[in-house]
């Protein structure tokens, strides 16, 4: 019988660098919000995302290009730029058949150090395209490394939440000897019925909901499948698969 | 109202930088098996534990004070040394009024880093002293990071559900702005009564069952409050407070 291949979850970006990710296809995870707003800005018809690092070469590459230069920083839009990181904002009647520049806190800069490790293949996850990440995980019988965004690295609950929820999908087709994924599912297998009502007690809740009123932002990050494509990183762009 | 001090779970030593420790007390969390033995030890009558960080360094002090020269590399007795680190080999007969000298391949690396980032306190956690534990954090009325040793900078269960074991008893006299603590409580309230029955699914029971035939230790390292003295760190020694 063939192994199977493996998967590990890192719980964090300090992390990352405990993993092998030259062979591995990397899932870049950052729930509130910036892969539920890639999720979202593919599935309604944008041609490409491009990724970037700093809010004055998202402006830069935007303007060579002719693209919409969006961004957060600390949760808010960036100063100096029109469009923020809310998956609500682009509707495809606004994105379709567009160009996005994104930088944001933490989910860009985790890409960036997934490349800088030579990673094999790089997607990004979320809630809204659970289905479309798991259906490409298995397909590619690669080693698979969950790699959650967290908050300036520090462990956050959402993207161990989807971490575990794509484990919950996918676990009989690979090997897992890794704590962080174990705890990964069963946290999520302990609140993937009231999502909703675990959300309050997170973090970046209060950030987003109660500094910015981000509640509906918050129900379509935790909602599955509404968004179902698969952002496929390459030569510098997030494009559907 | 006076503001409430925080807590923190610091869930692996390459996540330590991110917390204040200078006004704080920081509880090192290693369950398999260093400070389970630190527990045991100190509440069978030993004078002190001194944690050094390599085996050369173990033999020299234990020789220059007529000390117990202990430790594990890799989950078994360190090479050069007699004594291990199960906390079951040292019963009172053994250990009353002596001195250990012991080096653990994650817990005592985690008490160095803690010193290094001037910590105001350390002390060290496992079930055995979970009650000692909890009483001297409230009684102290001091910031609290719950420091998990992890393995080889990995996150692991066991040392989590430790801290959600602490956060469950003490939560009310703290204020917890902080995702790794919700999700340590709440994985360990799902499990807490089956603890043992859970055990077998971390990759650290594989390493230590599966390899060195230590069920004995993994269910005094799980059971709680069977050695309820608090260990001090005090002048580079742990001493029961």
């Amino acid at each position: 019988m063939a192994h199977k291949p493996t998967l590990h979850t890192s719980l964090s970006p300090a992390l990352l660098h405990l993993y092998d990710l030259s062979n591995s296809v990397v899932v870049i995870i950052d729930v509130f919000r910036a892969t539920s707003t890639i999720a979202s800005v593919l599935f309604n018809g944008a041609k490409a995302i491009i990724p970037v690092d700093s809010v004055a070469k998202a402006i830069e590459v935007s303007k060579n290009i002719g693209a919409i230069a969006a961004g957060e920083r600390d949760g808010k839009i960036a100063d100096g730029l029109q469009y923020g990181n809310s998956p609500l904002e682009y509707p495809r009647t606004f994105i379709e058949n567009k160009t996005l520049v994104l930088t944001t806190t933490n989910g860009t800069r985790l890409l960036q150090m997934a490349l800088d490790k030579n990673a094999d293949t790089i997607i990004s996850g979320s809630f809204p395209n659970l289905t479309a990440v798991c259906d490409f995980l298995v397909s590619e019988k690669k080693n698979v490394v969950l790699g959650c965004a967290g908050w300036k690295d520090r462990f956050n609950l959402e993207d161990t939440l989807f971490a575990g929820a794509v484990i919950r999908q996918i676990k009989k087709e690979f090997e897992i000897h890794c704590d962080s994924s174990l705890m990964a599912e069963s946290i999520y297998a302990k609140h993937k019925h009231n999502l909703l009502d675990f959300a309050p007690q997170l973090t970046h809740y209060h950030r987003l909901v109660e500094r910015f009123g981000l509640i509906e932002d918050i129900k379509f990050c935790l909602t599955p499948d509404t968004a179902n494509v698969l952002p496929l990183y390459v030569d510098g762009k997030l494009i559907a698969k």
